[in-house]
C-alpha cells in the first residue's frame, strides 16, 4: 500500500525549475527508488538518510515513493539488517520532533528489502513495481537506481535493469553511479562503452561526492556572484598560485586490499581535486543551471590542461604502509608497493587567461591535520613604505574551506584587503564573531567569512539534484573520459617509481614539502643549498655530455635531456655571437618530432634568448596547410613560436599554399622561398640548421634516390617522399652546406640500427642523404643521445 | 718645490691594469688636481679627504702631485680656510700614526689656494704648472679638474679650462663634473653641447656618487660572481618584484631653493636610483673593467624601459614644506609648490627577461627611517605540506644594503634558503655573528651576509677611479640623455599634478603605501575594500559614458580613456558573441595612431580576449615594407600582436610588398587579400570593422575625390593619398558595409572641427568618403571622445 499524499507542485517547481533537465523531469507521480548495495556501508552511512532526507522534502510535492533496499543476502536475512539502519535516519532540527516520529514511520513503511541477485530478481522487482503502480491506480514518475556496489558489478547491473527494470515511456529511469570509474583511460572508456550499451548518458549519474560539499557547490555561483569584482583579478597576471588540497590524519588500514590497486592520485586528485579545480577555473556559464554549459566549460578547461607528465608530481608513502600491504594481501616481507599515498601534482592551463599560473593538487594520508580546502593566493600588488604589519600589506587570498583543519566548518573566506564579497545564496550567512584562529597563518578576523547557516550532507544534496535530474554537478562520460585523458600518462609514468617514505603526522616536518620548478616540481631537498644542476642551469660546465667524432665530424653526446639542454645552449650561444658580430641569427629549423623537446627547452628555460633579432626558416615542409597538424611549420608555431616574442616579419614559414592550392611547380613557391631567403641572410649562409635524420637516412626532405643533384643550383626544391603525405618542400644541400654551423640531432633507441650503419658507411648522398651533409665553411655537430649511441 | 717619489709600477698595475682606459692613462709623472670650488661643502665634507687618500695610495706609484684649491675668494682670503679644511684630513686605521703625520705634512706642503675667475686666473694657473714643471724637470701626467660648483657655471669653466689650462699632449685632462647635470632632457643636451665644444668625452667624468658606494659598486660583480646560481632565476618568470628605496628622516630646510627647482625625482630617482637599477637589470659585461661595454649595456636597457607616464608615479609632498618655501622663497601664504618629497615610481623592462616583473623605485624625505637598499624578491615556489614556519618556506631574496636602517652597515644579503654567495671580492668578508635584528619582518639570521671589511667613502672610491681613468662607474653623454629621456615625459605630465601631503616621520602611516595595478601604480586607499572601478573591470555599468546619436547612428561618447575601454569592451563582447555562435571572430582594424590606445586596452586588460580564435584582417595599409615604422601593420603588431597570444595563421597583413616591390597593380596583391577573405570571412562579412576618420573626412584609405564607386565590385583595392605615402590599399565601403558591426572611434580636439562638420553635411562619399560608411545588415556606432565631440 502506498501513502498517497497530494499536494501542489509549488515546492518542488521553485526547487528545480531553472534547470533543462530539472523542468522536464518534474511530471509528478510514482518514484522508486532502489540502493542496490542496501545494506552495505555508504547506505548505511548517507545514503538512507539522503534519501530520508528527500523523502522528507518531497512529502507535500505530489511525488509518491517506495524504496527498496536490494542486495546478494537472501531477504528473510537482510531485512532486519536494513531496518537496522532505516531505524537510524534522523530529521533537520527545524521539522518537531512529532512530525518526525510520523514522517519516519511513514518512510519505514515505504521501504522494504528485496534480494538483487540473478535476472529474475530484477524482473520481479520491476514486476512488484508495476502491480503495486497498477493496484493503486498511480502514474509512475520514474525509477532511482543507486549502485551501491563494487564497480566490476556495473555493467552486469546496468544490463539487468536495462533488460527488465526499464519503466514505461513517460517516466524516467536514472541509475546513480559510484566511483572508481575504471582505473586509467582504457578501462574507463570499456566501462563507459559497457554501460552505454545498457545506458543512455541522460539516464547516468556518475556521484563525485565532492560536488556535492556545501561549499563545492557554491564556488561557481560565488564566482558569478562576485564577477564583476573577480573578473580584473582571476588570470595569470593577479593570481600567483592556486592550491587544492586534501590532507588527511588517518591511515588506509583495512581498506589495503582496494586501495593499493588504486592510490591516492586515483582515489582523490584525478576525481574530487580536479572537479574542484575545473570549478575554479572553468569559464563561467551564462547560467549555472545549464547543465550542458556547465559540464561544456569544464571540458573546455579539461583539454587546454599542459599534459602532466613525472616532472609534474612527486609522490610519497607513509612508511608502515608497506608492512600493511604484506599483512593484508598476505605479501612477504621483501614485498614493495609502489602505491602512493602522498601526491602532489603541479597542473597548469594552457590558455591565455591562466597560462604559466601553478595549481597545486595535493593530496596524502597520514598527515598532520584533516583539512580539505581551495586556495587562491593573489600576487602581491601592494608596496608598505612604512609599518609593514598593516592589513593590507598582508597575502590577499580567497580560501574555499572544505572543513576540517583549524575552522572545523565549511567557509568560503576572503581576506578583507581583498574586497567584501556577496553573500553566495541566501541560506549562508557571515560570521563575524569567532574564535580566535589562524588560516594560513593570518588571524581569522583578517577575513570575510560566510558559511552555510545549516549544514548539508554532500550527498543529500545530491540525492536531491538526482532526483530533480540536474546532471550539472555529475560526471559526464565525456568529461570522466576527459580527465583519464589527462591523469592516464602521468599514472603510467609514475608506475615505476619509488615514492619517497614518510614518518607520517607531525613527523614528517618538511619532509613533503615541494619546490615548484617553472612547469616542474620535485621535493625540496632537505639541504636548502640550491645546486646549479637543481636550477637547470645553461651553462656548459653544467653538462654531463660526451664530446667525440662521428664520420669524422664533432659528436655531443649524452641523456636525452642533458643533450637537449646542451643543444639549445649551443643555439643560444651561436644566435648572441652572430647578433654580436652582424646584428641578425637566420636560424633553420627541421620538422618531426625530434626537435619538440629543444623547442620547449628553448621556451620554457631561454629567457634571455634573443628573439627579436632571430628569422625562423624552415629547413623543409609537408605539402599540407599550415593549420593541419601535419604541418612542420604547426608543430614549430605550437611549441616554440606561439611562446616565444618573435616579431612577425621574423618567421618565414615555406610557401606550399599558393593559388589556393598545394605544392604546385607553376606556383613557384620554392623559388618565393629561395629569393626570400637569398635577399634576406648574407651570402645564403644561415648561422644555424638544425637537421634530423629518419630511419632511411634522409635529411631535410632530401630523400634516398632523391637525385640531389638533379637539383642543380636551385637552394629550395619541391621533392618527393616515400611516406605520406608525398610531396615536401625542402632546402637542397646548395644552401644546407652554406651554413655556418649544422647540428643533426639524434635520438632514440631506434635511431641505434641507423647510426650503426650511418658509422660505416661512405659518403654515398643518393643512397644516404644525411651523408650529403657537408658543411663547405662551416661545421658539422652530431648531437647523438645515448639511446641511439649505445642502443 | 715637489716631492719626487719613484717607485716601481707595481701597486699601479695590479689595481687598475685591467681596463683599457686604466692601462693607457698610466704614464707616470705629474699630476695636478684642481679643485674648483675647493672651500665649498663637498669639497670640505668629501673631496679634499679623497684626495688625500688618493696620495697615500699612490704616494710610492711614481706619480707626483699637486693640488689645487680654486675659487672665487682673493686668495689671502681663502687660504687660511683652505689649510683650515687641509688641517681635518684624516688616515685610515691600517696607516701608523706617525706615518700619517708624514704623508699629511707632505699633502698640505704639495696644496695652494688660487683665486679662478677670470681666464687670466686660469691662465695664470696654467703658466704655474708649466713652470714648476720645468723646474723639476717632470714629465707631466694628467691634469685633474673637479669643478664643486653649480651647474649654470660648468659650461663657462670648461671653456677656459680648454682654451687655457689643456696638457701638452701625451698627458692628460679629465674634469669632474657634479649633478645636476639638467633639469629635464632638453637642458641637458644643452648643457652637453656646451660642454662638447670645450672636452671631448672622454675627458669628462659625471659623477653620481651612489657608483662609489662600496655594495653599489659591488652589485655588478657579485651578479658575475653568482652568474651560475643567478642565471636561471634572474627573469620575470622567478623574480616577483625589484625594490629600490632610498628613505630619509630629513627635511630639506634650509636648502629649498635649490630642491624646489628639482623635487625628489630629479634629485633621486632620475640619477641614483636609475643607476641601480641597470646594474641590477643590465646584462653582464664579459669584462666588468670595460667602460665602454658596461656603458653600452646599461644604455641597452635604459633604451628598453617601457615609457614612464603619470599612471606609473604617485608623489607626495610633506606637510610642512609648503611653509618652508613660503619662508624661503618670501612667497605669501598663498603660494603652493607642486614639488615632490616623496615619488614611487613602477619602471618595467619591455624585453622577453623582465617583461612584466614591476621595478619599484621610492625615495622620499621626512620619512620614519633613513635606509637605502635594493631588493630583489623572488616568486614564492615552495610548497609547504606541514609547519609553514620552516625557514625555506619564507620569502627569498637578495638584498643590497646600502647603509642605515635597521643594520647600520652596508651588506649584500642573500636568504639561505635561496643559495649561499661566492665572497664578492677579497676585501669583503662573511658576516656570521650580529645583533638580533630583523630585516624586512624576518630575522637576520635568516641570510647570508658580506660586508666590506672596511668602509670606504664613495668619493675617494671614485676620486680613485678617475685617477685611474676607469670611467664604468661614471655617467656617459649618451646614458645620461637617455636617462633624461625616460624621464622626461613624467616630470612633464606631472607638473600640473598635486602630490598628496603627507604629515611626516611615523605619523606616515599607511598614507604613502602602494597598489601597484598591471602597469600603473597609485596610493593604496585608506579604504582597503576595492571598488570596481578601482580594478579597472570591463563592466559595462563601469564606464562613465554617454550614449545619443550622431549622423542618425548610435554614438557613444566619454573622456577619452573611458571610451577605449568601452571600446575594447565591446569588441571583447562581439568576440565572445561571434565565438559562440560560429566558432571564429573576424575582426578588421585600422591604422593609424587613434587606435593604439584601444591596442594597448586590449593587450594590457583583457586577458580574456579570445584570440585563439581571432582572425586579425586590416582596414588598410600603406605601400611600404612592414617593418617600417610608417606601416600600420607594423604599428599593429608592435603595440598589440606582439603582447597577445594569438596563432600566426590568424594574422593577416595586407600584401603590399610581392615579387620585391610595393603595391605595383599586376603584381595583384588587392585581388589576392580579397580571395583570402573571400575564402576565411563567412559572405565577407566581418564581425567587427574599426574605422577611424581623417581631418579631410577620409576612412580606411579611401580618400575624398577617390570615386569609390568606380572600384566596382571589388572589396580591396589600390587607392591613391593626398599625403604620403601616397599609394595604399584599402578596403572598400563594398566589405565595409558588409560588416555586421563597424565602430568609428575619433578622438581629439583635432577632430572637433570635423566632428561639428560631420555632423551638418549630406551623405556624399565623394567629398566625405566617411559618409559612406552605411553597413547594409549591421550597425554602425560612433565613438567620439569628449574632446572631439564638445572641443
Amino acid at each position: 500500500m502506498f501513502l498517497t499524499v497530494f499536494f501542489l507542485l509549488v515546492a518542488l517547481c521553485t526547487q528545480g525549475g531553472n534547470g533543462k533537465e530539472g523542468e522536464e523531469a518534474q511530471r509528478p507521480g510514482h518514484v522508486s527508488v532502489v540502493i542496490v548495495g542496501g545494506t552495505g556501508d555508504l547506505a548505511k552511512k548517507y545514503l538512507w538518510q539522503g534519501f530520508f532526507q528527500l523523502y522528507i522534502n518531497q512529502v507535500s510535492s505530489g511525488n509518491t515513493f517506495s524504496f527498496y533496499g536490494g542486495g546478494q543476502s537472501p531477504t528473510e536475512k537482510a531485512t532486519p539488517v536494513l531496518f537496522e539502519i532505516l531505524k537510524a535516519v534522523s530529521c533537520s532540527k527545524d521539522v518537531s520532533q512529532e512530525r518526525c516520529a510520523l514522517l519516519k514511520d511513514q518512510f519505514l513503511r515505504l521501504a522494504q528489502y528485496r534480494q538483487l541477485k540473478s535476472l529474475e530478481d530484477y524482473q520481479d522487482l520491476a514486476k512488484h513495481i508495476e502491480q503495486q503502480l497498477q493496484e493503486e491506480g498511480m502514474t509512475e514518475a520514474g525509477r532511482l537506481f543507486y549502485l551501491s556496489v563494487p564497480a566490476f558489478a556495473y555493467a552486469d547491473i546496468a544490463e539487468k535493469i536495462n533488460s527488465s527494470c526499464r519503466p514505461k515511456s513517460g517516466a524516467w529511469l536514472r541509475v546513480v553511479l559510484e566511483k572508481p570509474f575504471g582505473h586509467d583511460y582504457g578501462s574507463a572508456q570499456v566501462l563507459a562503452s559497457q554501460l552505454r550499451s545498457s545506458l543512455t548518458e541522460e539516464e547516468m549519474y556518475r556521484i563525485d561526492h565532492y560536488l556535492g560539499k556545501q561549499v563545492v557547490s557554491k564556488m561557481l555561483p560565488f564566482r558569478i556572484q562576485n564577477k564583476k569584482l573577480l573578473d580584473p583579478i582571476w588570470n595569470k597576471h593577479h593570481i600567483e598560485r592556486v592550491e587544492i588540497v586534501l590532507k588527511e590524519t588517518l591511515d588506509v588500514k583495512g581498506r589495503i586490499a582496494f586501495y593499493d590497486q588504486y592510490g591516492v592520485i586515483r582515489d582523490v586528485l584525478q576525481n574530487h581535486l580536479t572537479e574542484v579545480m575545473t570549478l575554479l577555473t572553468m569559464r563561467l556559464p551564462k547560467n549555472v543551471s545549464r547543465s550542458e554549459e556547465v559540464l561544456g566549460n569544464k571540458l573546455q578547461i579539461l583539454s587546454s590542461m599542459l599534459p602532466l607528465g613525472k616532472n609534474q608530481a612527486v609522490i610519497g608513502q607513509y612508511q608502515t604502509y608497506k608492512a600493511e600491504v604484506q599483512q593484508e594481501l598476505n605479501k612477504t616481507k621483501d614485498h614493495v608497493s609502489h602505491t602512493p599515498t602522498f601526491a602532489a601534482v603541479l597542473a597548469q592551463i594552457d590558455d591565455a587567461q591562466y597560462e604559466g599560473m601553478p595549481i597545486l593538487l595535493i593530496s596524502g594520508k597520514m598527515l598532520d591535520e584533516r583539512v580539505g580546502y581551495a586556495r587562491v593566493l593573489f600576487k602581491n600588488d601592494i608596496f608598505c613604505v612604512q609599518n609593514h604589519n598593516n592589513v593590507h600589506c598582508k597575502p590577499k587570498q580567497i580560501v574555499f574551506y572544505f572543513g576540517h583543519g583549524s575552522l572545523q566548518y565549511p567557509a568560503i573566506l576572503v581576506s578583507k584587503n581583498l574586497f567584501k564579497p556577496a553573500l553566495v545564496d541566501s541560506e549562508w550567512k557571515e560570521v563575524t564573531e569567532h574564535k580566535d584562529v589562524n588560516v594560513f597563518g593570518l588571524p581569522i578576523s583578517d577575513f570575510y567569512i560566510q558559511i552555510p547557516m545549516e549544514q548539508k550532507e554532500a550527498y543529500a544534496e545530491l540525492i536531491s539534484h538526482i532526483f530533480l535530474g540536474q546532471k550539472n554537478s555529475f560526471i559526464s562520460t565525456e568529461n570522466l573520459l576527459a580527465s583519464w585523458d589527462l591523469w592516464t600518462p602521468l599514472l603510467s609514468s609514475l608506475a615505476s617509481t619509488f615514492p619517497r617514505i614518510y614518518p607520517g603526522g607531525a613527523d614528517n616536518a618538511d619532509v613533503l614539502d615541494i619546490h615548484l620548478k617553472g612547469k616542474d616540481v620535485s621535493y625540496n631537498n632537505e639541504v636548502v643549498i640550491i645546486s646549479t644542476d637543481h636550477l637547470g642551469g645553461t651553462s656548459t660546465n653544467g653538462f654531463q655530455v660526451m664530446q667525440g667524432k662521428f664520420r669524422s665530424s664533432e659528436m655531443v653526446s649524452a641523456w636525452a635531456e642533458q643533450l637537449v639542454d646542451k643543444l639549445a645552449a649551443d643555439i643560444q650561444e651561436a644566435a648572441e655571437a652572430a647578433i654580436y658580430e652582424g646584428g641578425v641569427f637566420h636560424l633553420a629549423l627541421s620538422g618531426g618530432s625530434t626537435p619538440l623537446a629543444l623547442f620547449h627547452r628553448l621556451a620554457d628555460h631561454h629567457f634571455t634568448f634573443p628573439w627579436r633579432n632571430t628569422h625562423v626558416w624552415m629547413v623543409d615542409e609537408r605539402c599540407v596547410l599550415p593549420t593541419e597538424l601535419e604541418s612542420n611549420f604547426r608543430n614549430l608555431h605550437d611549441h616554440l613560436l606561439q611562446h616565444v616574442r618573435i616579431p612577425y616579419y621574423n618567421i618565414h614559414p615555406m610557401p606550399v599554399h599558393l593559388n589556393q592550392r598545394l605544392c604546385v611547380e607553376e606556383d613557384g613557391g620554392a623559388l618565393m622561398y629561395e629569393k626570400q631567403l637569398v635577399k634576406l641572410v648574407n651570402s645564403s649562409s644561415f648561422h644555424f640548421v638544425l637537421l634530423g635524420v629518419g630511419y632511411d637516412g634522409h635529411t631535410a626532405s632530401l630523400f634516398p634516390g632523391g637525385k640531389a643533384d638533379e637539383l642543380g643550383d636551385s637552394l629550395v626544391a619541391l621533392t618527393e617522399s616515400p611516406s605520406k603525405p608525398h610531396q615536401r618542400m625542402s632546402l637542397t644541400f646548395n644552401v644546407i652546406n652554406r651554413a655556418r654551423k649544422v647540428a643533426l640531432l639524434v635520438m632514440g633507441k631506434g635511431k641505434h640500427e641507423l647510426i650503426t650503419q650511418l658509422s660505416r658507411v661512405k659518403d654515398n648522398p643518393d643512397k644516404w642523404p644525411v651523408t650529403g651533409v657537408k658543411p663547405t665553411n662551416g661545421n658539422l655537430v652530431w648531437y647523438i643521445d645515448y639511446d641511439a649511441l649505445l642502443g
